[in-house]
């Protein structure tokens, strides 16, 4: 076989993707769908079809890859993690749901989110029943270490998520409340479904942490540059609405940072904002003029990058695979990509 | 001790209470309380606000009270039964959270709902807080058996909440469907916490069976009879407003009735109220003087005493004993109460 030409190796190097590790879990995420599909079935229609549209809107599927990858990492060769990982993506689902109602966001991967079809109501209540599958499937499993894993993590998520509500608007956050609103609502989640691989493998406590901690700083690395991408994505390819989280008030690090640099017109730019929620036509411009002259943004993807290498080194423990490789790239997409 | 008076007597009967019930359980009932206020606690502090105002607002405690009851009934000696009980507690009020977002509504209990007093963002969140803490409240109790029954039941639940929106609004709704909404929204959890006494007290399948039928028509008893309340009881004694169901165009079984025994001029009325939504002035007086004419409020209570019945014999199978006793004036009061 030719050698790969190194233009082409450099271009590879310089756009990580989750490609790898998708093409190594084919198999089993093919499984995980099918399996997604069967038990969001309800003989009430409307529960298929809205939470088909969510589904099918696809997403990364990254939570129940970690689930998969974690799995096969710790050598477990059974079927559970197809199930768990099912559970996983029922939990992300459901908060996703509940998240656009609280958001009254219009625009999700790209299209219209359930909420902006069906209306808030039908919404909250098939998160509802998605929540309640994932404890199905996860009571079905029989592992109650899984299931203490998996009900701390979604009162955890619950409790980000109103801790982020307590933060909206106000410019006084620190950056310690930040961090730990995007720890629960985001990193936890991670964090559990990366962890569950080694419970199921029945693997020493050392793994269990190593892939609690890589998933944790994955998921901090992620929500990290989710925020960062609000200001700076091409629309087309983010599949949300840009400068959404400016126009929710949502005081997220890159505005933390510029606030914290910024002389007394601009403050009073992000007080008026953010705080009053007075917003005009150029503000999200101004805001992200604001942010790149005061390095918020580079400040903010250099965190990431921080988040992502302790991600990558807590993968130290398991030896050294085309599994592991899709997994550091993994991390590193997390951090470079640009949707 | 003297006699109690004819009088008295007479007047006892013919005003069954819960009192009995809450008598016989009220050293249980002050630890499941005290379970309550302390699992529901969280550093996030707009969490055990809000749910302390839906907490603390009181309502019956009918579903812990079952799970409390089913217990001791079955000669449960333990304290397993606590947690389970606010397990069951925080299911119910996490739907009850959801179902005000859902509904709009503004009054519950006599109090403003916390959708009204906080918005409906948090009231979705804490909602979905209580229902994980519920999943944690089962893990620690630590029986497959009992979270196989609730998760099974918050998913009923969800189907049946969105199988009631599907009918709103309209009067082609079968009676058939209308049982299965009010079975599923209802009737699954009142079922669920009678019968995880007998789980937890390892009694034979048939006192399973016996404790599950006693919730399951004693919550179909307990909804009717909600339906029919709405428009027939004292708002002050009800809690919430009268005419509730009517203006949020819910088709109940008084409804159902009197449109099947209507005419065309009160089809039309029917149609124009709760299938159009246009309402106005003297519209809920002119539904309430129509069931009252088409006998639809008596024939729902008639069918409510149906359920009751079945819901006292399938005690049969306990042995007569003062909590027995009490849990049958349960089943009265279900349907003979003014609130």
């Amino acid at each position: 076989m030719a050698p790969v030409p190194s233009a082409e190796r450099d271009v590879r190097q310089a756009m990580p993707s989750l490609d790898p590790l998708f093409q190594l879990l084919k198999g089993d995420l093919e499984r995980v769908n099918a399996l997604i599909v069967a038990r969001m079935d309800s003989p009430i229609s409307l529960i298929p079809q809205l939470a088909g549209h969510i589904v099918s809107a696809g997403g990364k599927r990254l939570r129940p890859m970690l689930t998969l990858a974690s799995s096969r990492l710790c050598g477990y060769r059974g079927n559970r993690h197809l199930a768990l990982a099912a559970a996983v993506e029922f939990i992300h689902t459901a908060t996703l749901l509940h998240d656009d109602v609280v958001d009254a966001s219009d625009l999700r991967r790209g299209r219209d989110t359930a909420n902006a079809v069906w209306g808030n109501k039908p919404a909250v209540l098939v998160g509802d029943f998605l929540f309640a599958r994932a404890f199905e499937l996860m009571v079905e499993d029989g592992s109650l270490r899984v299931l203490g894993i998996l009900s701390r993590t979604a009162s955890v998520i619950a409790e980000g998520e109103v801790h982020q509500l307590m933060t909206a608007n106000d410019t006084t956050t620190t950056e310690e409340a930040y961090l730990e609103v995007i720890e629960a609502k985001t990193a936890a989640l991670f964090a559990a479904a990366s962890r569950i691989g080694a419970v199921i493998a029945e693997r020493p406590e050392t793994e269990e942490q190593a892939l609690e901690s890589f998933g944790r700083n994955l998921g901090i690395a992620f929500q990290l540059v989710d925020d960062l991408l609000d200001f700076s994505a091409r629309e087309s390819e983010l599949g949300k609405s840009v400068g959404d989280d400016f126009r929710d008030g949502k005081i997220t690090l890159p505005i933390l940072l510029a606030f914290a640099r910024g002389d007394a017109e601009e403050r009073a730019f992000w007080r008026r904002t953010l705080e009053d929620g007075e917003q005009g036509p150029g503000d999200l411009e101004r805001a992200i003029g604001i942010l790149e002259r005061r390095g918020a943004l580079a400040e903010t993807l250099a965190r990431a990058r921080i988040y992502s290498k302790a991600a990558i080194d807590a993968l130290d423990v398991f030896p050294d695979t085309k599994l592991r490789a899709a997994l550091i790239e993994t991390a590193i997409f997390s951090t470079e990509r640009r949707f």
